[in-house]
């Protein structure tokens, strides 16, 4: 299933960079980056546990926020895109 | 439907900051921001043909990029959240 993992961080301080930086090298393991903030992650019902397992010891919880959409199995339909862009997920996405 | 909106724009330019606040009007207009740039959004399929075409006319499609992740109707336990929140779209997002 694909997972889109959203982290919003103040990466004014050098704190929030570095978390940026290790949350990024976590979600690379599972996909990849798709925005500055914005990640998209194949991941087993498994994987999605540990990821969210090590992104929680990763993340200041009281000034950090991580979003999670399940876009399930079937998501290439799910996933619509306007302007530049880094990555694709696969060749099936829609360009709008 | 619910569709996840993911902005990315160089936030460091006053035109950046400019088109990040122009969308993020376009946007609440359907629904809130629950990320600096990330926005869900309730519309019907027509909303999100309108919605895309106003965010393309607000876009610098040379730089920014725009995902769409549509949700669909049933997305309440496709969302899941850690850390701060700005808004929940309703009560059965479920925190983790």
């Amino acid at each position: 299933m694909l997972v889109v993992v959203a982290y919003d961080v103040n990466t004014e301080t050098p704190q929030g960079r570095r978390r940026l930086r290790q949350v990024a090298k976590t979600c690379k393991k599972y996909g990849q980056r798709v925005q500055n903030s914005v990640f998209e992650c194949s991941v087993t019902p498994s994987d999605f546990l540990t990821l969210k397992h090590d992104l929680h010891k990763l993340a200041d919880l009281e000034s950090d926020s991580l979003r999670f959409y399940n876009l399930g199995a079937n998501y290439s339909n799910r996933i619509e895109h306007m302007g530049v862009q880094r990555h694709l997920p696969d060749d099936s996405v829609m360009m709008v």
